[in-house]
């Protein structure tokens, strides 16, 4: 059994609503804050045969469902778990 | 100028409607995935006086607007930006 971290950030230059919106809510609660990117990062524990098996079966799910290629960047880390 | 990274997660218990979701959309894909969960991530920069007062800030901004003391965990690192 493996488990996977992915982080999975919006590209620079796209639009982060809700990284203004947090940046707003901060500085209307008198915080200094220059910038806030938000990101989402998934921990899946899933079955592979091997660490290589791991990391691309996890290559496959950020390109077919967990990453927008056009937007997002996507970053992982793979553990095996005993 | 400081860089924080706060995770913000459910606590083991609370319900993760998007992490059963993408669970269920990985295994309609045919992959295997026993465990979904799904956090997000706030990249924050900002001022602070030192490291100490940086800290203080994130805990400050957790407690009152990033996190849900009932159903989330955080955690955070910190650096100082050059």
């Amino acid at each position: 059994m493996y488990r996977a971290k992915i982080e999975v950030s919006l590209k620079p230059g796209h639009s982060d609503p809700e990284g203004q919106m947090t940046e707003q809510s901060l500085k209307e609660l008198k915080f200094s804050a220059n910038k806030v990117n938000v990101s989402k990062v998934y921990t899946i524990t899933f079955e592979a045969k091997n660490k290589q098996d791991a990391q691309q079966t996890i290559e496959e799910m950020c390109k077919k469902l967990l990453a927008n290629p056009t937007k997002d960047n996507y970053t992982y880390t793979i553990e095996e778990e005993k």
